[in-house]
């Protein structure tokens, strides 16, 4: 009882950042993404693959969560961004104090594309809102299409799937059609986009969606500023 | 800091409750594994073919762990073993109070072998002692060789690493040697086992690992009970 009381506790005050990021961002007319999956199903490989399809002018920033290691920080690098890791060293998640702080010596009116990369895992990050103005679950074709049914917060919250690694659906068991029903059981209306990051297929669509959410963006930011 | 000491109160009742299970399953002779991975990395289509390759008479029995649905245990129960699902209503991992409940009707001086399928999460579930003989870690060729780096805790506390869905090797980027050099950097000694749940590779090498841990908790049964 004494522990549940405290991790609300806690979550509100994560809330009350969370609230503060989502204005600035508003108010700088940044979108911010908050990638969630499964460790492993390609959240880094489609961050670059994004990276690698944006003009070098672009105002786009990057920070990439893991427990351990500079990995993924450096993949990303190559791609001329700013890039940051956040190394949580033993905690499940992102909060958004973490964002916050990484943020600090970033000016957010030089920015436009917000790309956060959560720790792997399925579970605690979807209890931690970052500010984002979606989260994007990433699936991929190995890890079985009842992932939705029993990991329902993380697909409920997500505005968009990525189903990924479609280049290996002829050597796995993964029903298409069974997937994006679990997912739309779970969360109607839930948008999905099917890619493999290693052969590139549907990655147009992906930037096509990616790019209607940064023109909405842009839109709701206050006309003075614009 | 009143949040990290509550944590550790927790985990220590935690370890209290799991020591008393320990315990037990000394006394009755009873092999206790806890099989974690990331969701989707093939642990219930390890247990399948484990169960499936077992004798009728064989006193095994499974505890099963998800988030969400009963998927699990309708899968594992075809096979004619006792099983059972724990669904945690959105905890991130199983603790010894889960297993101690659910084991309430089960007589233990009727078992040689419990197999526990924890929630699909590399992160959170390393931190719960279940007053397993041994922890045994899941990854699969398709999550990427950096996994014991970015998840050391899980990787340093299992005994087994069972590198699974070898037969994807020819379609995905991954590198075993690297892999598994990874592993023992987390883990100098850590034992390897590398398996296609799908084509069954492997197989026969898991289940000798399997019997050798049977034999030598057979050994440690007091011999009285014996």
């Amino acid at each position: 009882m004494e522990r549940v009381s405290l991790e609300r506790k806690v979550l509100s005050e994560n809330d009350r950042i969370a609230a503060e990021l989502r204005a600035r961002f508003q108010e700088h007319g940044v979108l911010c993404l908050n990638f969630i999956s499964s460790p492993g199903s390609g959240k880094t490989s489609l961050l670059e693959r994004t990276l690698a399809c944006l003009p070098k002018g672009e105002r786009v920033a990057v920070l990439t969560g893991d427990i351990q290691t500079e990995n993924d920080a450096n993949r990303l690098k190559q791609y001329g961004f700013p890039v940051k890791q956040i190394t949580t060293g033993g905690t499940c998640h992102l909060d958004a104090r973490m964002i916050e702080r990484h943020l600090a010596d970033w000016r957010l009116d030089r920015l436009d594309l917000l790309l956060i990369e959560n720790v792997g895992n399925l579970v605690c990050p979807s209890s931690y809102d970052l500010g984002e103005e979606a989260k994007i679950v990433v699936l991929s074709v190995t890890e079985g299409e009842d992932k939705p049914l029993k990991y329902p917060s993380i697909f409920f919250k997500s505005q968009l799937m990525i189903l990924n690694k479609v280049d290996l659906l002829p050597y796995v068991l993964f029903d298409v059609a069974a997937a994006e029903e679990n997912a739309r059981k779970v969360h109607p209306g839930m948008e999905i986009v099917k890619v493999s990051c290693l052969k590139g297929n549907g990655l147009d669509e992906w930037l096509t969606w990616l790019e209607k959410k940064r023109q909405a963006q842009r839109e709701k930011q206050p006309a003075a500023v614009r």
